[in-house]
């Protein structure tokens, strides 16, 4: 590849948090991967450095111009010692999809992976071990080049930072509450939906602060055209399981092309359950409710893989989902894939790769 | 207020650069304005301090999730050695619409111009006096919490920084080509359109990518539910005369409330020039033209000013819009408002404020 990675090892390690008490995204661990880019150079000076902060010119672009993207994947530590990425080459060709949207460098995604694998392995004490728990990794590129006119950057930095985390959810896969979200909108096709990109994020911060004032712990999107079709749930993909066959929004350009959800629709099929990728609307959604149809509802996503909904409001039009409770098939699916993620159940699909390889050394 | 404003001088001036050769946004003063928020002490700390880099964790959520809103103005220093700002009010009460709409708390706003003024103060060597020339003003906000979750951050670095800056377009104030976007959308009703946040300039960075490559400067946006009603061009707002009237798209939730905007719709009202309010198709747009009566088309902006269009191409259908040149109206819109900000006209509308007193002393 022509790139030659260095290592700076830390000379002063930071404790690490209790196992229980990781939370999700708090604490990162002793080093950090970049890499940077230039017109003359392209990508250059692959390196891992402790875990350090990033100083930037004030007018840096991303502070401005929100030209960023990123991705989120986990490392697992098996019973058996071994270190297990799931799907990372999704990743980092979703990260590419992300940066052409954005006007950003294509970064060599091969490269990228054996980047990480080093990181991981520099860092492999820091991979959590017990029930729930892994190792979050964060790839991200900011722009650097400290010009306000609206451009792309002339410059960015390629940035891997990795976080021990607890179950997402803290009191366990339990159902929640969403907020159908009739005045807001994340995101509309022909924007910038599908890329995973900051201001899709920062769009959705306002409805989600509403809709916790309310009680509920996300919103359901709707698009952004008709205001009808649904889109996600949160920052998360949405299912439906109606009369036993699974429906989900299928992708139009405005919806994240999740990973957890193409790994989910793979299995569905796997297990001979009917999967639709179509348009589904609210309406559509709230009759089949009222016919006694609509069996159960999840979101799907790399940080909480599962998240079972238990309400729905549609304009004060709430509808409780499976009585409020886990279904049988979305219980199913978390076992499986998480099951599949941490190594203790087959997989037949060949998802998990490995890591990188433990050793003893310092 | 509370408020105790320090100011640390740099040791190590600059050398600055000649006034013919400023561009924009790429040189920067001596100094910069800070405030920190937390939400134990809201906003404190509040100083000016040399120009240096901002240093954040890599998992500050600027980096990650697009939460961050900016503004732009200018200072303009006169021939009789005054310093004036242009209606900064509107800028700050915009930056606290953006912050609420990106859950970003609000900035006192006239603690945060009379921090400009200072800083102004400080900087006062670097305000350039060439025709044309002005001292670029950049407040921005950075939202800097070290947390991956999906939430507004719980602190943030409130910054100004200023640039000293030539015409925005070198060759002067020319007619440009402008591609109709037909694929791309800046921004939809229920997103951020409203809001000056990166993420709707990241947006944009792809359709005008292609629009250089096709050979013209910048799009015109549609809308992003119809895919027909004109929104705005490149990061201006647009405006055409048509049959002695002048029409602008009304504001709609996803179109910036662009200062100069409401400034140029005060000026034409003034003059008792017609000024119409809605909302305008391509289509009829392009019919107009057909019958002769679209005059002059222009963007405004703070950056450019008044930025007269020459050419709209919409699927290959490409029109001239007064045989390519600078139309009449736009001509008398850019002198006369550069006029007022440039001191050299009298301003009837009270819009231009004292920037700082200038001082003979370091």
């Amino acid at each position: 590849m022509g790139h030659s990675l260095t290592i700076e090892r830390t000379l002063k390690k930071k404790s690490k948090p209790p196992e229980n008490q990781l939370g999700f995204g708090i604490h990162y661990t002793d080093h950090m991967f970049i890499m940077d880019y230039t017109v003359e150079n392209g990508w250059h000076q692959p390196r891992i450095i402790p875990y350090q902060p990033i100083s930037l010119d004030p007018a840096a672009k991303v502070f401005h111009y929100g030209q960023t993207i990123f991705e989120g994947l986990k490392a697992y530590r098996t019973a058996d010692e071994r270190v297990l990425l799931f799907r990372p080459d999704q990743n980092f060709k979703r990260m590419n999809r992300s940066n052409a949207r954005l006007s950003i460098p294509q970064i060599d995604e091969e490269f990228a992976i054996e980047a990480l694998r080093q990181l991981i392995q520099v860092d492999q004490d820091w991979i959590p071990t017990s029930a729930g728990t892994s190792l979050y990794i964060r790839p991200f590129v900011i722009s650097t080049e400290a010009y306000l006119g609206v451009a792309p950057s002339k410059s960015y930095q390629f940035i891997i930072i990795m976080s021990p985390v607890g179950p997402y959810y803290a009191e366990g896969v339990n159902p929640v509450k969403i907020f159908v979200e009739s005045e807001y909108v994340r995101a509309v096709n022909g924007g910038i939906g599908e890329a995973k990109t900051g201001g899709n994020y920062a769009a959705s911060l306002k409805a989600q602060e509403g809709a916790n004032e309310k009680g509920y712990s996300q919103v359901l999107w709707l698009d952004g055209v008709h205001r009808k079709y649904i889109e996600e749930v949160g920052s998360m993909n949405v299912f439906f399981k109606i009369n036993g066959e699974v429906h989900t929004p299928a992708l139009n350009g405005s919806i994240l092309d999740g990973i957890t959800r193409k790994s989910i629709i793979q299995m569905l099929k796997h297990w001979n359950i009917p999967v639709v990728e179509r348009t589904i609307s609210i309406e559509e959604l709230y009759d089949y409710h009222a016919k006694g149809q609509l069996e159960e509802a999840f979101g799907t996503g790399t940080a909480a893989v599962i998240s079972p909904i238990g309400e729905l409001n549609w304009r004060e039009n709430k509808i409780l989902l499976n009585q409020g409770q886990t279904g049988e098939l979305s219980a199913k699916l978390y076992d499986t894939l998480t099951g599949i993620q941490n190594g203790l159940m087959a997989d037949p699909f060949g998802w998990m790769v490995e890591g990188t390889v433990l050793s003893k050394q310092i």
